[in-house]
């Protein structure tokens, strides 16, 4: 029998995943188990995607261009003028998912042994398609007590060599919530024109930041135009995880004539799933502004309800939909787990992830967990007082 | 502005997209182009995707398991009983098209500097994921005047070597139509058995077999079921190529587990597609004969033209709808951009792909070219009659 490949040994198995069988083994006892876990928000999709999925007049579900349709393109453009993203339609290249944009963005970008630079805690799956790549990521703590605020210049300096081809970042973040300042997006910017660095800028929850500071979009930056590769996705925004319509930003044409090679070979983007897209574009304001805030409620009832657990400790998010929460555990991978295996409360327990799995440092983030805020605020209430109780139980356990 | 990777300058540009712009040019200046070129079937999708896709009942478009739904794989095993190929759900991994399925076997079996070997011609986008996996294609040229059949073992078994780490088919074949025998098959069978190589085959278009010759799946081949890694998509079958569905099938768990891998990193197939492709299995044995009906007229038509145009040959194809045929000229890129820039009758024209493109051995299949027949039989003629005057010009021009 042959051998897999060494890049699909190499490939993170994400803690989620080890954890999901005892998730399942806890549902067939019978308990609740309480998800906080997810990044599947909740919230229903736009009621305009829903007429459009119900009116596709079509006799052959046909391939799209592989680009993308051109009229999605260029509604686009509006959407992301409404942030002052100046663009055309042909910088805008239709992706399955924002997972295929990094994906194509890395294959076009990075040849094998390249490296990256990736503040963390990060998105976990941006090591598996840099792994596909056979490129190398490269990581630079930001700790909990900044607020996971952006690692200062010379820790990046520190890992710049020859071999350096890009910065990556997530913003607003998936796992912290945090939100780059203009100071610091200006720090990046001036890396990324020292080093002539690619600057690839995941932006997926531009919706959702809930302070007054400003989104400052790798694409604001002065002078660095063909250096940024903008990831994007209608995932989160329109709660459409499942069309798998994303986006791939550049005004580099090189960059984008590379990316469109691999959008060839697979020939195209999901035909429906941008037909729902570009319908989500007339998404009501009020539609939008429910959504919104739904999550600043939900943020505000998880943040202080987490800080209220005696030990436990959470920054305030300023975007997205997660926070990164410490524990007063030595190793959230194996309380994690526990809370699925020998826990229950009144029949029910908590699922929540690991930070060890947006961690590529050794031992990081051992007693922090991702928790994500799309349930509803009721269902949020309850998971934080049964965390509460299982860390009481788990810290007494042994005594 | 940093450099793109190697390996995007390495990826093919596929003829036709060379000469899409021709295309484009002659269709500004009014003439119709009758495409040839074309892998995208023109008839309906079946009435119940149509049906299941207006009845889409979901107030959150949400992520789909990335293996796909459980009941979706549950019932395909049902129809891949009846070509005697016997799975279980667990078998059958969804893949966001044949197209991914075919990249993250690639992935998941090769190392980069690994070698697959694959006769040649082969469809162009092998060689474009063996690319992004950093893999190499290793072709062995089969001959139109045997009629694209198996070749030899021993030009096999000179092309093995200790990089070599599976073999790729095509069955029944894009771009030749050509079906392999059961001879041919257990001669596959037992290069794969003593050299224990991956088996990669591909047979979307088991649909379409249009000689009482019978379809010998990998899957059918004895003592190698560990081997074998089956490339699926139900784009040609029900003509549903926008909804991005494949499959990869494999008995050996190691592997799919490696796939898996790959899958959660992408999160999930599209889940609207998966719901269209579901239904799809219900299409009535009706519509299954009207398509296959409709195709074996059109091949007839187009194969008795095509050997009917003074100097062009083409074998008769078992399988697919495409053929390969031998055309009067010395050059078909040359010939095939020459049709669009410079021809016309009556202001018609025709596109074709030049076989090049399914080459990698230089000069092969030089005066080759892939016709598709995925339109009505009578712009199949007219067509067949334009390719008629086009050669006669062509031939005449220098003269």
């Amino acid at each position: 029998m042959p051998n897999i490949s060494n890049r699909a040994i190499e490939m993170p198995q994400s803690p989620i995943r080890k954890l999901a069988p005892l998730a399942n083994a806890a549902k067939e006892r019978g308990v609740h188990v309480h998800h906080l876990n997810i990044g599947q928000p909740d919230l229903p999709s736009p009621p305009e995607a829903m007429v459009a999925l119900k009116n596709v007049k079509r006799d052959t579900l046909e391939y799209s261009p592989s680009d993308g349709y051109k009229s999605y393109r260029e509604k686009l453009c509006g959407y992301y003028a409404k942030y002052d993203i100046n663009l055309d339609a042909d910088d805008i290249i239709i992706t399955t998912g924002g997972s295929e944009a990094v994906l194509f963005a890395f294959m076009s970008c990075l040849n094998p042994g390249d490296e990256i630079i990736v503040p963390e805690p990060a998105y976990a799956n941006y090591m598996a398609f840099a792994i596909s790549a056979g490129a190398k990521i490269r990581t630079i703590s930001s700790s909990i007590e900044q607020g996971f605020s952006l690692p200062p210049v010379h820790a990046f300096e520190k890992l710049i060599n020859e071999r350096t081809r890009g910065i990556l970042i997530c913003n607003p973040n998936n796992p912290t919530g945090y939100l780059y300042t203009r100071k610091e997006m200006e720090q990046i910017r001036k890396m990324v024109k020292k080093y002539d660095l690619f600057l690839f800028s995941d932006e997926v929850y531009r919706e959702f930041i809930y302070t007054g500071s400003p989104y400052i979009s790798a694409c604001h930056l002065k002078d660095i135009e063909q250096n940024v590769v903008l990831i994007d996705s209608v995932s989160k925004r329109y709660s459409e995880c499942g069309i798998r319509v994303g986006a791939l930003i550049t005004k580099n044409k090189t960059v984008r004539d590379a990316v469109m090679k691999f959008c060839q070979a697979r020939l195209s983007p999901p035909l429906i799933g941008q037909i729902v897209a570009e319908a989500s574009l007339d998404a009501s304001e009020e539609y939008m502004r429910n959504c919104y805030d739904e999550y600043v409620e939900r943020r505000n009832c998880l943040i202080d309800g987490l800080n209220r657990i005696p030990g436990v400790y959470s920054p305030i998010p300023m975007g997205s939909f997660y926070t990164i929460a410490r524990l007063p555990v030595e190793d959230s991978d194996d309380f994690c787990a526990w809370c699925l295996s020998d826990f229950e409360y009144e029949g029910e327990t908590v699922m929540m992830a690991p930070a060890s799995g947006f961690y590529t440092t050794p031992n990081e983030g051992k007693n922090q967990v991702r928790i994500a805020y799309v349930t509803a605020k009721e269902e949020l209430q309850r998971a934080l007082f049964i965390l509460g109780k299982a860390l009481e139980v788990y810290n007494n356990r042994l005594k």
